[in-house]
């Protein structure tokens, strides 16, 4: 079974294809339409994107694509973004003067750089694992990679020290993506569901967006993210992502999404799945 | 007047930040918390931070420094991110070998890329700024970047192709922030205003969301933004992020902020500003 997913092998995507399905062969693709595309063909059975990260929000693009393209999530991950420093075997930290990672992954590690290497140089790269697969490649002593634990099994390095980043709190949140013949919409029969939608309040209703979740109100049905997102060239209108519990073959979460037909431009389901935990 | 922002000179910020404080001095930070410390201690008068991208969203790690630090909003501005092709002086398309920019510009540009510089190799940088002063500063007649037209400004290099990304509908929001003792609270008289606010549900408030926005929907009070943020360690737990329309001086806006009090765990008002538009 392939799992399409965008960026390095090693890339946290990886790591989060191979805890959504272990023993598949998750297969690199350079963008996220890449990984879309390949699902849609058959290419890949399924397809794992980044949707919403702790710290650095919704990845609208992805968004986007799930719009505009008629696959269906089928699964969510929660992924604990674990910064780990890693260098080729028998490199110790007194033998590092330069540090490469993303930027972003310099910075949630700044504090252990100033204390632990404070003689090394942080030097920005464009990718974790990529950083990882550089230094594994250039064969460099001197050097060591920010990236995940994935990485280091890929590349040959070893791990000096995990988990890193100042801030734990830092997880990003996956999808798997199928074609729509592939999966089967699951009933509420015990486990957990939730069903994520996107929708446009029509125009010209006032307090239409109260309006639109008093529909899930109005049923006791939870809502687990709810965002806005400025629609760019139309003033005043909005899209909106909800994520909300149950599935779309339940009775009542179907008689809210007849009901917010009613007031909204439109709406689109994404996908009812079982709920991922997100750890603590 | 002397404004901070993060990033290289020639960044998107210092765009952001000439077009809010024109004539006024940007000062170049190295992260999101030195501008927040610059502006505090009062080593600048203003800070400049991205809040909200419309293909990559919310900046949560801004929305983090707004809640721990007591500055104030004064005024917001969307900057549409215009990518730009440049060289140095006398360098034309066919002399081009390598492109440097940050991957994201890199792929938002590809279409150009492929059809115009079938010939050049698209290189990864790690900020859009930083390739064009690397390709000015290795005097590179080889190579191009891709940045805003304020880096071709800054480091000497002529725009050979400018709005060469293939979505033009990528805009950012920037806010402009003050100490509270320097940023009286404007009121609601003609010009029309925003207030943002950030506020966490009380535990076990069943529909806790729906009734607050209820205290603005009661009251006839449009809201702009509203986003939710799980709280990780806190399952079920969610921070919410609204922009609503008028000031914390209008009483039907402190009325709806005391209503507000009264069913969450927390209520923190981040200011109160003139609305600034979209472009279309």
């Amino acid at each position: 079974m392939k799992i399409a997913f965008q960026g390095e092998i090693g890339a946290f995507s990886e790591e989060a294809a191979c805890a959504l399905f272990p023993g598949a062969e998750p297969t690199p693709c350079p963008t996220f339409e890449a990984v879309f595309e390949a699902v849609a063909s058959g290419a890949a059975e399924r397809g794992v994107i980044p949707i919403e990260n702790s710290l650095f929000g919704s990845v609208h693009v992805n968004y986007d694509l799930l719009r505009a393209r008629d696959l269906r999530i089928t699964a969510e991950h929660h992924l604990r973004v674990r910064h780990c420093l890693m260098a080729l075997p028998g490199v110790t930290l007194a033998d590092v003067r330069a540090v490469y990672s993303h930027p972003q992954a310099l910075g949630q590690c700044a504090a252990f750089l100033r204390e632990r290497l404070p003689h090394a140089e942080a030097v920005p790269a464009y990718d974790t694992a990529g950083a990882a697969k550089m230094v594994a490649a250039e064969a460099r002593r001197d050097a060591a990679a920010i990236a995940g634990a994935q990485a280091a099994a890929e590349y040959g390095l070893d791990v000096l020290a995990e988990s890193i980043e100042s801030n734990h709190r830092n997880f990003t949140r996956f999808l798997a993506l199928a074609r729509e013949a592939d999966a089967p919409v699951p009933a509420s029969d015990g486990a957990p569901l939730k069903t994520s939608i996107v929708y446009a309040q029509r125009e010209n209703v006032p307090g239409g967006l109260f309006k639109s979740l008093a529909v899930f109100a109005l049923r006791d049905i939870d809502l687990f993210k709810i965002e806005s997102r400025p629609l760019v060239g139309s003033p005043g209108q909005y899209l909106f992502y909800l994520d909300l519990a149950g599935s779309v073959a339940d009775e009542a979460v179907q008689r809210a999404l007849d009901h917010l037909g009613e007031i909204a431009a439109f709406v689109k389901v994404l996908g009812s799945y079982p709920r991922g935990d997100v750890e603590g």
